[in-house]
């Protein structure tokens, strides 16, 4: 059965690659770039990007895609912000992939120059393997998660081009060891840029807006 | 590409069911209990198995299965904290599966009458289709994580017997509310058992234990 799956897998990551190469020529020649928000469930992904829009709207056009298994809230909350989105539901799948993402981008159409948000389903596994197009990942982690994340859940952190660690503010409540997190994902990604902020008390959201407007360039 | 892919998983899953089938009956065979918990990446899973080893370890026979896509980190937790445990790790895998628990049983060997405790890899999304030929679900959700995962991730919430709120020690530190969370749960799954509790500071453990004495009946 094992080697079964793997072939199919496989597969399944090369169909996707494809597509995603796809994706990448049209985003290119639109003019828009995409960048791919991954984190555990609850980390805080909706959250920065809401902050974001909220920040930033005036300043640069702003688009997101929304994934989840189930429901618009999250479309709703980014609608609410003041953005135009597209609300993508998997199902039962936990990963937003190259077909999807290409379609959403269809759907939200948005104008030459634009900064595309996907906030992928909540999950630290999965959505590593997927190639959606995008010119940059950046994973979300959270201070409630435990400072292991990184090395158990390495795919992700090496895929990843920039690491922000979320809810800072409550870090005199919980027992976390930022330095020994920081270590850890540089030990799996020597080349990850960190950031370390609060997305609703706001601390660290300067680097986060410089290093976008960095990224747009 | 997606009709192919949906197939495969259909009899990934089937051939999963039929392993699980096999399991269930050698645990019942062997008198040995066993139950899945399930998490996001960081929600708590090992700590709350280290509390209940620690406090219920002269009471029970325990024995744990630790899934983690990479590190023996929480292998070594469990085993500091008086248990025989069995590591398995994934790799690129976002789940365990029937085989991998089947496997590490037969490893474990525990004695008749034993509980074991399997911690599946952090992720809300996959883990909730893999029957492993456990008796019981245990879905563990944190007060850090947002009040809508139940409605946003319900495949995990429907599989499940018990949820278990953990971290309310950080309530008044958090936006997150506590009845809206329980009415989207039952919304889900109306038959969902439900406790509140604080791993670190042990609140509501009480309550957890009589929940596991009877399971063990």
């Amino acid at each position: 059965m094992h080697r079964v799956k793997v072939t199919v897998v496989e597969e399944a990551l090369d169909a996707n690659n494809t597509i995603a190469a796809a994706n990448r020529a049209d985003f290119d020649r639109n003019g828009v770039k995409v960048i791919n928000f991954m984190s555990a469930p609850g980390a805080g992904k909706t959250t920065l990007l809401e902050r974001t829009i909220r920040d930033l709207g005036g300043e640069l056009a702003l688009a997101v895609i929304e994934g989840d298994q189930q429901t618009l809230n999250d479309a709703q909350r980014i609608q609410a912000a003041g953005c135009p989105v597209v609300q993508i539901n998997t199902g039962t799948a936990c990963h937003l992939d190259a077909v999807m993402v290409g379609r959403g981008l269809q759907q939200l159409d948005p104008p030459a120059g634009s900064l595309v948000m996907i906030e992928n389903v909540g999950n630290l596994v999965c959505p590593a393997l997927f190639d959606l197009g995008e010119r940059g990942k950046v994973v979300i982690a959270s201070v409630t998660e435990g400072e292991d994340k990184p090395i158990k859940y390495p795919h992700m952190f090496r895929a990843s081009t920039l690491m922000i660690l979320n809810k800072i503010d409550l870090l005199p409540y919980v027992q976390f060891d930022v330095d020994r997190c920081l270590a850890y994902a540089r030990q799996v990604n020597p080349a990850l840029q960190i950031l370390q902020i609060s997305a609703t008390r706001g601390d660290g959201l300067t680097e986060w807006y410089a290093w976008l407007r960095q990224a747009m360039r």
